[in-house]
């Protein structure tokens, strides 16, 4: 049996090129980062990550090195589900979501890369390929943008290859949204997949007012209409709104998604695999999706969702993330005509440039 | 304006006098605490705490130094409310819930101890007091006690003057637990208050053939039968199960007891002061209980709890924790003929002997 020999956890602050802002966390200078090295018994490494928007990779290192290295050291590589269910019990009582989510979520994502990489497979092909091509849109983060600067950022995306994008909402009144909104669609033309993004800022009540509003620009979806706490205001947005609802990044169990998604409160089940619980967890999300006839879509680090999307039947837009790794990887995301092509490197095939991190560590 | 001038955490693991076990978390020899104390510009001290079970104290600390302790330092010492939405959302997009909720629970409760004691009366009071008389229950910790050690611990409670007991359920076959719940029940007498907790052991199928299994008992509640994540699950529980249903120890939001509570899939709320966001979150669960005509319960700390239940007109029993820290205090709660008084002293009450903490540092 080979068996894990080594954990190791790192916390970087990484800068972002500008500084970003959204409705919910103010303005955002950099992200919080925290890598883990798995080696197996063979000498094998896996590599996994997770990530915080302005806060908690300290208690992800913590976590790590104090609750999770202690249950994974000595275990089976090849038995990823049993790890996973030792580490959510070992931290349960005092987890149960939240950071300790986000902490399993950076082994598991290692566990399966080491495992790919053992059979030599990258992780889409791994978890059953599907279909490698996979469409992206870019994610902007530019609630405070003039509209000047949102039409050239979407100008640059289109550029870049994208030919789908999301813009925030949540301004101050909900005139501004509807008007930045109209002007996006003008730029755009009708049948340009668009969306936006709420980051939470609504009441339900709010929320479905703005949805009902937006409903002519003919929006893929609104994202995180309220806070993913409140079921029976997620049911209101879907039903009421006329506009499809996104949201994830901020629901850390397979069952706040599986409560949300039988409820009927969501139709774009957008899971991060950094805060979701790994790989193990965002498999199981998406077959829950599946199971109710509904896509599923992602947030965050690309580089490592791709191989999950190209790997669910029910695929649908992916996330390019404005927190990009793009400067700190080897084989950054290429994006033509509105796709990208998961890799065909073994595991998830990210080669992280650990001198450049280092000058970031905290 | 009176604000907060300091912070300061401190974290233990507390030996406890009797290895402990449950059905969920094995063999229990100590417990993990992290205090917290909070001054204000006048040189007041205020005074909180959190625990966990088996993991995650090393995590509330490095929450409380790294992101919450910013957030409160040069607060309004009586703006509570604002000072906890602003813990909650610095840490809302890696926590929302789980070690977040704990770290912010301790700070918390230290404001507010520091608000009682400036204004000079003991925290129930100073919630507006209900009835300082609160019906107290003895929790056991004993699963793999036999039978013989079961009774001899029911009757040592009984000794120390309390008059209503739980006991833990979750033994490989539920023959077992029936037969243990039988001759409890025979040693305590028909009428005699008596719950049983199951530390989320069972499959729902399982707990509504258990709750069924035992309702001739004439259990007070089931405690714990599934996991909390269960909505749906729980609602059968109540429905078919023909026992009223506790939980609460592992729900960390105000918005999971209030969903599970909306649902009709609970009983008896069971909020622990220490993990449910403090002693703000704290009342606001006994008031959505009050509002949907439940009792309200309570898990561990009861020497914090105690101020609670005493505020609240809907307060029934109160657990009196296995995790004690009645040597580490100056002033351990009395039971007397099944209740103990809240304190008169101000805030709180709790004087924490440090010295005596300090071997157990961590
Ligand atoms: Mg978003
Ligand atoms: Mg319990």
């Amino acid at each position: 049996m080979t068996t894990i020999a080594s954990v190791r956890s790192d916390y970087y602050l990484v800068p972002l090129d500008v500084v970003l802002s959204d409705s919910t966390h103010g303005s955002i200078p950099h992200f919080e980062l925290v890598t883990v090295r798995v080696t197996d018994s063979d000498g094998a490494e896996g590599i996994g990550y997770t990530y915080a928007v302005n806060s908690g990779g300290a208690a992800f290192k913590t976590l790590i090195d104090h609750y999770l290295t202690p249950v994974v050291l000595g275990a089976d590589v090849d038995a990823s589900e049993r790890v996973w269910q030792d580490m959510w019990w070992a931290v349960h009582y005092s987890g149960r979501g939240g950071h300790a989510t986000s902490a399993i979520s950076a082994v598991d994502i290692a566990i399966w890369d080491l495992r790919a990489k053992r059979a030599g497979q990258p992780l889409w092909r791994y978890f059953g390929g599907f279909d490698p091509k996979v469409p992206v849109y870019a994610g902007g983060i530019d609630l405070d943008f003039s509209v000047e600067e949102l039409l050239e950022q979407a100008d640059r995306f289109q550029e870049l290859g994208f030919r789908a994008i999301k813009m925030k909402v949540g301004r101050a009144s909900l005139r501004e949204d509807v008007e930045r909104v109209r002007r996006m669609r003008e730029h755009l033309g009708d049948d340009f997949p668009l969306m936006v993004d709420a980051n939470m800022k609504w009441s339900v009540d709010q929320a479905v007012r703005a949805a009902q509003a937006l409903a002519e620009f003919n929006l893929l979806w609104i994202e995180e209409p309220t806070i993913p706490d409140d079921v029976a205001g997620h049911v209101r947005v879907v039903r009421e709104g006329r506009t499809p609802v996104a949201t994830g990044e901020n629901m850390h169990t397979l069952y706040e998604f599986s409560n949300l998604i039988v409820a009927g409160g969501l139709t774009y089940p957008e899971p991060d695999v950094t805060n979701c619980g790994g790989m193990t967890v965002f498999r199981k999300i998406a077959a829950v999706a599946e199971a109710h006839n509904l896509p599923v879509t992602s947030h965050g680090v690309h580089d490592l969702t791709v191989h999950l999307l190209a790997a669910a039947p029910n695929r649908t837009f992916m996330e390019a993330h404005g927190f990009s790794l793009d400067r700190y990887i080897a084989h950054p995301m290429a994006v033509v005509d509105g796709f990208t092509m998961a890799p065909e490197r073994p595991g998830h095939g990210i080669e992280l440039d650990w001198s450049a991190l280092e000058q970031h560590r905290s």
